[in-house]
């Protein structure tokens, strides 16, 4: 297997992105400790309002998201699907930007196929002498970060490379001619009801009908094509497929959330 | 009718107002293209908890909070009211500042009186070869923020001066000799319930009285001179009339909330 | 008396805690003030969620959270108790860091005993015209904090020394030989109950029982080795005793909160 090693140079800016909520010093710490590494790191929150526990949404987010910040990112995540004990922690290189995580699923999105991404494990026990903390985002992953960001390592002096990553514990949409099925992951603000099922998928179909929650939906071309009180889907801002309603919540008027299924079909003539 | 042309001097600080919540991806990607076109911006988020799709509070907050920041400064404030299909954009200059938001009401504040700002309106299809997007927020107008707050674009190159803007949905408050009327617009962390009304027009009364929700309520000096479990009236750091409860919360206290109308008037003897 | 004068060299970055929420123009115009006064501050959110009115859980953060920021970092902190009127406002430097607060006993944790810091009493009517405000934090802080972030002002021409400070309205945790009493100050973003008992009193009992709520909990060594559904004590990455439930919230589970007493004694044989 040839695995073409992709490479990553530094923009000092940092993404982070947990399920601490945006709430309070959890967050503030593994933010000072980066300043402490690199005192001109630029970093902005990605999300920290993921479900908790659930590297699935956050990752979903992650994958959909990097390509907005600039070459060069390092995109820090941490989310612990909890009761696991230890945990080993991956970097990955793809398209310019690094990922720093937990090797627990997580960055299994951005990972992808072979050949989108290179993977390295790290070597905690050569990068740190403080193993042992309940809080391995603030005490390893954070000067990792920092590391990475300023230059001062590079992703592949973190360890061997690696091809063997631990999966999604959320299957990807898949299907066949005839239907695909995904999963909501995510409500947005306006209680838009966010799948995992791309653009392409969904563009498979002559004319797709959408089914959740047993109704069926049209798919509109945008928001104001919506009647007023209507429920419609439509491809979102990035680039999934969403289930909302004219004005309203759909999450609350359809009494859906995080991991409901939906299922993409040719629409019946 | 001359308008006089504002001019602003880029700061390289950027705020950002939304409907959006601080929670997720939505304002990240916003902040990762701002990045992207000018990677010095200093982005300071100055609300995103305001009322969805009711342009009327983000407005209201810009307008009493620009003058906090400093000259220079490019706010970029974008609300949609929902279900309205495409929007023009404009550009706002008023006192060293630069204004980026959709022409819907939201900037209204801001744009004032004549003679107030310099408005130009945004050649969209120039400016952008992306003109369809459901997230016009961060896919049209991040960039342009970028190009303003970096000082690479000015703002009378975005577009025609106007002078026609749409109006807020809400009433700027008015009345006569004898009253005022004007709008809870916004409650604070402590339950304050804060109203549109400006100082200047409670101190053309001699010793004002004002009522809100069937009760009134004297006006007090400071939350210090409220006896405790008291409601009173003062005029708070925003320099707005609001009315506030000792220690506790007149919003739930009262039972009132966005748009209920506060009304000023004389004290009888 | 003799007072060790403990000197801040400054490092260009401000932290911000106070009881307001992360939601709006309040801390936002905090931000600007600081930036039109120092615009290379580097400002970090410590915390904004801590129970309004009550200086003490903001005290507590930031005492167990400050190392982990840069030296030199000016940690600017803001909980009114509510009702009060005007207060005084003190700065402390300790162990390199700079702290700006009002003297109601938020700082009382980072002043810590004789010797640990350098108190100096904020001259106001010298520092500030502008003596009369509802916002504090913004006009009189804030710039303050700036002052001293980009090194201008040192913290010995604030004011003069003193050594008499408002205590926190919350005991220190104390006990004898038997038994030390502390109390639940914060419940993080899974729920866990983290009490203001520090690792060093735990260790003074052999085999330690935590007793909060009528129930008694084991001290565990990690979340992970807690059994699915069980509670248990242990010692969190703040390194203060919490009451955890494994993947489950204990906050919800054990109907406890913010102010519970909680008691570590040795265990019965």
């Amino acid at each position: 297997m040839s695995v073409a090693t992709q490479r990553m140079n530094p923009s000092g800016v940092v993404t982070i992105t947990t399920d601490l909520g945006n709430k309070g010093p959890f967050l503030a710490t593994m933010k000072g400790v980066i300043l402490k590494h690199f005192p001109q790191a630029r970093m902005i929150d990605l999300t920290h309002d993921t479900f908790v526990h659930w590297p699935a949404e956050a990752g979903f987010w992650l994958e959909r998201s990097f390509r907005y910040f600039p070459c060069g990112t390092v995109h820090l995540a941490v989310v612990d699907p909890g009761g696991t004990g230890e945990t080993e922690a991956i970097a990955v290189v793809r398209e310019g930007h690094a990922f720093l995580g937990p090797d627990n699923g997580l960055l299994a999105g951005v990972v992808g196929e072979a050949g989108d991404s290179t993977v390295y494990r790290v070597d905690v026990a050569q990068r740190s002498s403080q193993v042992v903390s309940s809080f391995p985002g603030r005490d390893l992953l954070a000067p990792l970060a920092a590391d990475l960001a300023s230059g001062r390592v590079s992703p592949h002096e973190l360890g061997p490379v690696t091809t063997e990553v631990i999966p999604s514990v959320l299957p990807e949409p898949d299907g066949d001619a005839k239907h695909v099925k995904g999963t909501i992951l995510a409500i947005d603000p306006f209680g838009n009801l966010i799948s995992n099922i791309g653009r392409q998928l969904v563009e498979r179909f002559e004319c797709p009908a959408i089914s959740a929650g047993g109704r069926t939906f049209a798919l509109r071309r945008s928001y104001a094509a919506i009647p007023p009180g209507d429920y419609a889907a439509l491809i979102n801002s990035f680039d999934t497929l969403e289930i909302a309603r004219s004005q309203q919540s759909a999450a609350e008027g359809l009494g859906l959330g995080r991991g409901a299924p939906v299922v993409v079909s040719e629409k019946p003539r």
